[in-house]
């Protein structure tokens, strides 16, 4: 017997329609080297509807990839909708990512066009003739200083809307593509996730819940978290679609900078990596605030950074799991009530794990082999696997080998977990060999390969080193060639020419030989054992 | 280009089993003749997974309904999960219909079990004779001192239940039935509403949301408003999958009962129709209590109630709007942040609002004939029509020209209604000429045939009054046929043996003529003009 309700799809135009006719006084800041900027909700409906007739006018295909390349702004909102809601694909690039990365990822996506934050575009720019399938770069003024290349390529983003007419949105399918993300989480290639319009619209509601961030008609959200990264964490859908003001950081991403905006717009939930949390703490230890949350993730989130912020701010920090492939947040460590009456270290303990996942995503733990699913003691750890509409099925067009998900059906996460009787996630460790600085990935295998192509170098392992500002930073442990001798300072010059300067190891340390597993791959889990303790010069 | 994320489906075990693996230290208390009862969520599924072997047992058909006939309490909400989860549909009966509605329904959903309980058991077992297909009458024992009839189909809940295996769950299509609802809001037979797993799972987020219930870890919520009418506003799926406790008010519907749990328990949300806060209001007045939200819909929550509760008990009513073929929570009073200043009288007119419609539902206002759109200014008023995932495209198996669905595919509601400048919505009049009284529909056409049926009425028409306890009572306008005479008191003795006391109009007004429409049907409009300022007698 089937139900006999409605086949209404679940779309991004369905959000944004909910928006434009409800809460068109809700406002959006935006703060920019050029000036805090601000708009209305109804305004921003507007100039998005007729960005979509942009979209029709540059002739970008029906389902064609539309490229972004800025900062967290109202002008990135009216691409987050305009895209999926005349059927394209938004497809958001990482500003902090290497120059090969992103030729790599505009070629791999076949993006069509380009919308690009002035402050950011000379980087952009130097790889435009790399960028096979990109006719168009869109500028849009922040109010950076940066000369705009005198170029036939380049259209200037409220020149175009000027002149464009609003055109109507209407998506049918549910299954269809909204936007995609690519991560370097994981070795190899940077992999696009694929999001969906029902993916998007389910993580819409579940980020929204109160076990979540909680995003209602009261609230003034600011992603800190980055537009280009991890889709904001979902709050860029979730708050508009909640009535939520908005309030963006632009290119202004200073400790003092995010600090004043909460302060001076009346922020009441945000949310970004621990690394802004530890820069913001004492610009707003001891001010007046309206904050009820603040999310954090993408990292796991020192304790004593949530208990710092509870005592000198007034709230402890929200933990929040998830990652690209999972839209991305799936769980969070909102304290259940068995510990309300708990003392505040046992509290801080628990708000520390990534906690329970929301409505709508399972998690397991398994031996990563096998699939034996491990015990909820947490003790026994395994690796964590997630199921359910806004977890990632497959990679788009990944290389030969890559395989996201399991036999069964779930979804490789790659970190190691315990689960405890609740199954509330504690993460225990990474088996991806990466290294998670500041929000953003470095490649321990690219660094390796650097290091190992200094002459007198026999081998290199790069390993993540816990750190009190970057959460981690990579240590390199190296085996000189016998006869051979190197120092710190020597490996360091070598690398400079090779790796971004945020890659660089905090150190070098110089070891008798590599560890190895059983199948004599290099083992980095014995090796960070080997340095669980180590101090990274300050 | 598609989405490349799992395609998980939206379903009732998935929600059953993110309570049982997360929430197990939740509790489930009832309250019932036979004194409290107290379960975990963890009993509570581990009862639920042996309930799903007991309907195997009986032999329930593969999507067999199970018919449910009892009030809110741990027992029902372990059918509720396990009549779905093992791919059946439950099916709520309502313990105030009539007789002759009741056999209609069982007869026409064709329930082959009902669970019924012991405080309401004679009423059922009176017609298991003319409900054809049930084969088992399961007794769920809450404590009513009422006989249970020595017969071979009556069964003992408790008895199946120890000598039952738990099963596995899964339900793999999203799109198939999970409940049946019938209601007898419209004229005509009463009309089947067929829930999907998709639009249970979606109305559950929906409801679950800070602008509608706002349910989370750390609530404890009490649905008042009945499991077997309306689905309980979702809040028996909300509240478990949002990790809240819940309290269930069992047989003991007395206002100073409701009081005391809310007390008692710490309840922090409860729901249920004005009529209940009506009685409830003078229990709870200064007392100290949890309460953070108190929802109410059904019917229009009278600003005074409202008001009164601001005061006397420190929270306004958070009004919410829906109906049974809305799953049924569709819209919610919240108060919109440009209301924070305004002073008391204007943010107590904007709560007795119907409000804004959830972020899954869309609702217009049209000509009902011409579906010509009418203007949001607030003044211009038209049929209110809902499209989303939650709102029912047909009735099941209904009678020949019902019709849900207008051409464009929108739901008809046969609410009147004005909208405002940004969508709120204020529900106007019904075009649905039924009177509702307590909370359940009176057929104001039943009733007019009924006292029509007296030798000497010409014509009857009834309207309703609003009322200060059951928000709308039943007056009957009468035409005396000429040259005969009746009085009130022969007209009410008349309707005795042919309606349900609760039925019976509050008062007879003899009247020259029926008021007609230009196509000569009775007008209800003009008679409510007409009377009102009536005052009821009291
Ligand atoms: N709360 C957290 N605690 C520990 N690690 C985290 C947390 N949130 C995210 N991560 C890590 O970040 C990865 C996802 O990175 P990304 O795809 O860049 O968002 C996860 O697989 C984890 O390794």
């Amino acid at each position: 017997m089937r139900g006999l309700m409605q086949d209404t799809p679940l779309t991004v135009d369905a959000i944004f329609r909910h928006v434009e006719q409800h809460y068109g006084d809700g406002t959006i800041v935006t703060n920019n080297p050029g000036g805090v900027t601000r708009a209305t909700y109804a305004e921003w409906a507007q100039r998005t509807r007729k960005l979509g007739g942009v979209l029709d006018t540059l002739g970008i295909s029906s389902d064609g990839r539309v490229g972004t390349f800025g900062w967290n702004s109202q002008r990135h909102l009216e691409l987050y909708f305009a895209a999926p809601c005349t059927g394209r694909v938004l497809h958001t690039l990482n500003v902090r990512l290497f120059p090969e990365q992103l030729t790599y990822i505009a070629n791999h996506a076949e993006d069509e066009v380009i919308f690009v934050d002035r402050t950011v575009l000379p980087l952009l720019w130097s790889l435009i003739d790399t960028m096979k399938t990109v006719k168009q770069v869109v500028v849009m003024d922040d109010g950076g200083d940066n000369e705009i290349p005198d170029d036939a390529r380049i259209l200037d983003y409220e020149t175009l809307l000027a002149d464009a007419e609003p055109v109507e949105f209407h998506v049918e399918d549910e299954g269809l593509a909204a936007s995609m993300c690519y991560t370097s989480g994981t070795t190899g290639n940077p992999k696009g996730v694929v999001y969906s319009h029902r993916s998007t619209f389910l993580h819409t509601m579940g980020v929204m819940a109160p076990n979540a961030f909680g995003l209602g008609i009261r609230d003034v959200a600011m992603p800190v978290v980055p537009m280009f990264h991890a889709n904001a964490w979902g709050i860029a859908q979730a708050a508009p679609a909640a009535g939520a003001s908005l309030v963006m950081p632009g290119a202004l991403m200073q400790p003092e900078a995010i600090a004043k905006l909460i302060i001076d717009e009346g922020v009441t939930f945000t949310a970004g990596v621990p690394t802004i949390w530890q820069g913001v703490l004492p610009h707003l230890a001891g001010k007046p605030h309206k904050l009820r949350d603040i999310g954090c993730g993408g990292s796991a989130v020192p304790k004593a950074l949530s208990e710092a912020y509870r005592e000198q701010v007034g709230i402890p920090i929200l933990q929040a799991w998830g990652m690209t492939e999972t839209h991305p947040v799936a769980s969070s460590g909102v304290l259940p009530n068995r510990y309300e009456d708990a003392d505040d270290e046992t509290k801080a303990t628990q708000r520390a794990r990534a906690g329970i996942p929301f409505l709508g995503v399972e998690a397991r733990i398994v031996d990563a082999d096998t699939l034996e699913p491990q015990p909820w003691d947490d003790k026994a750890t395994g690796e964590l696997q997630v199921r359910g509409p806004w977890c990632a099925q497959d990679y788009y067009n990944p290389d030969a080998g890559t395989e996201l998900t399991t036999e069964d059906g779930w979804m490789k996460t790659g970190d190691v977990a315990a689960m405890d009787a609740y199954g509330s996630i504690r993460i225990a460790d990474r088996t991806k060999d990466l290294i998670k600085s500041g929000g953003e990935w470095i490649s321990s295998v690219d660094l390796e390969n650097a290091i190992m192509s200094h002459p007198a170098v026999k081998e290199a392992a790069v390993i993540g080193i816990p750190h009190p500002k970057w959460d981690e930073r990579p240590l390199a442990c190296v085996v000189v060639k016998e006869g051979e001798s190197v120092t710190q300072e020597e490996i360091l010059e070598h690398l400079k020419p090779l790796v971004a300067k945020w890659w660089m190891p905090e150190a070098v340390e110089f070891i008798d030989e590599v560890p190895k597993t059983s199948v004599g791959k290099f083992s980095k889990k014995d090796l960070r054992t080997k340095f669980a303790e180590y101090a990274l010069p300050s």
